[in-house]
């Protein structure tokens, strides 16, 4: 399966006006961030819900039973959120060892909290028991066609926002977003995936030829800790040519005081992540490229700030 | 003495690459951000600064003795930085009791930093002598012309950004900031100062006629807490007839947890005035009215956020 271009673009008429066009910032000459982080939850994922929920409306497969997802983090909080809008209910599968704030949050946004197994992948499979008992529509965090395509509408805002820029770094977990920004750039822009060398699932997928199990933790493990990449993301990569990089766990911490200190952003580890890719010099723009960095999550603790 | 848009649109070109073009974010329909707290150093006041130690060095009156300036807080960064960039020595006065992460942070900037007094009013009287005493340039924190009108570069930019709007709220010091914006905008929106009921500077000097030394504490002092209104600030007040709201501490200390819980922008308390008029409906548009919010500051503790 493949998302294209058209499926981008008609994402994007389909959620425009129910997330938000976040701004970007030239912070230093040839260096852009887009500010993602202010999105509607603090993170990108509204893009990908909304247009995974506003599709199975248009079709009529949106009942009463609403949304399923399984989720502690940013993926529960934007499934949770669209739901509401859209006013259907959600039901979020997480570990019952998800911490309690994000929880908190989760029932603040109305949907119902279901704690159950030790693991990520044992929520999933709650959550896949409960989409089949009832009519619910399951809301995966990545490898969804409409997620995918709903994340690259970040992609077309930048070719409005940005006259000319050569380079996009974007944090990656299962790879929804990466893929979704290299479809909608196709190839007016390169797209490297940057990830934490403690989780490296895209990493993994082009040495090993296909998305492959393996571990997946470090400080940024609460958003990009995903085992394996998902498919689409997968055949975006082979498709769009898109680099990979990793980063070491210090280099992470380090770009997000950075952002803190020198670029007032408060931002949790994950969407450090591919500003790190700069500030290590893992990633060396040439002279003349103009980068623009994806600032994609606020949701972390302010007090670990500094 | 009066500053009109003319200076407003020179400062623009003078100080052009010395300062971040600062991006705009529509959070709900009809309200607009301007995200100013991620300009230098944390505030919009390195365009004052910039403004007046680039006209005095057009003018040859910019020397190896510098510049000094009276403030341990976001005015003094604004100096010290721009002298940094610009190439000359910044002494900053500040009270004894200065804090000392506002003093550190100074000290990275290269500034000396001279503590003396107990008030802020010793550290301007020092900063006057050491003026008289050498070449060095004052950098007011906002009752020069030059301060003034490189604020006001801010309404010109919403002017580029934003549409259509109505009104701009903005929080109110000295009046520096509220003065330019007015000037910049003239009769194109209204313009309203949102001061802390405990630091209602505008408030007084229009009630008073003329601006008037008294109290000024609260939350926000550290941003908020000039004793008297500039007289360039009176002068653009009654000129363009800016409008003035006062909004409790309680509803500041809201505003500044509901910029981070819902909007992801880590504020200090002088930058979560004018969006407090909002919240806690001291100021209440129309149904049509688009409302533009100046967010003007990010020097904040962040361990206070929740
Ligand atoms: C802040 C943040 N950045 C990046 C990602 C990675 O997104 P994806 O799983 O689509 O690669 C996530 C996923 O949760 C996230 O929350
Ligand atoms: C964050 C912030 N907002 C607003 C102001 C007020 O500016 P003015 O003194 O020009 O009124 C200041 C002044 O220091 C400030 O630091």
């Amino acid at each position: 399966m493949t998302v294209r271009i058209e499926d981008v673009q008609a994402a994007a008429e389909r959620i425009a006006g129910r997330v938000r066009r976040t701004p970007v910032i030239e912070v230093a000459p040839g260096l852009t961030f887009k500010l993602e982080l202010l999105q509607h939850t603090g993170s990108f994922k509204p893009r990908g819900a909304f247009n995974r929920l506003l599709l199975a409306k248009e079709a009529g497969r949106l009942t009463g039973q609403g949304i399923v997802a399984a989720s502690g983090g940013n993926a529960g909080l934007a499934a949770a959120y669209a739901a509401r809008e859209l006013g259907v209910p959600a039901r979020i599968f997480v570990p019952v060892n998800a911490p309690a704030p994000k929880v908190a949050k989760l029932r603040t946004l109305d949907a119902d909290v279901v704690q159950v197994g030790n693991q990520y992948a044992e929520a999933y499979e709650a959550a896949l028991i409960a989409r089949d008992e009832t009519d619910a529509l399951l809301v995966h965090a990545f490898d969804q066609p409409e997620i995918v395509a709903g994340q690259g509408t970040i992609g077309l805002e930048l070719l409005d926002q940005v006259a000319a820029f050569d380079t996009v770094l974007v944090a990656v977990g299962g790879g929804g977003l990466v893929a979704g920004i290299a479809t909608a750039l196709g190839t007016r822009a390169n797209v490297i995936g940057v990830e934490p060398a403690e989780a490296p699932d895209l990493h993994r997928a082009l040495r090993n030829g296909s998305p492959i199990d393996g571990p997946a933790g470090g400080v940024a493990a609460d958003s990009l800790g995903a085992r394996r990449l998902g498919n689409l993301a997968f055949e975006a990569a082979t498709t769009h040519s898109i680099g990979s990089l990793l980063v070491e766990e210090d280099a992470i911490i380090a770009a997000r005081r950075t952002l803190w200190h020198n670029h007032h952003l408060a931002v949790e580890h994950g969407a450090a992540t591919a500003f790190a890719a700069l500030t290590s010099a893992a990633y060396r723009p040439s002279p003349d490229e103009h980068v623009v960095v994806l600032i994609c999550g606020a949701n972390t603790d302010p007090t670990t700030l500094i």
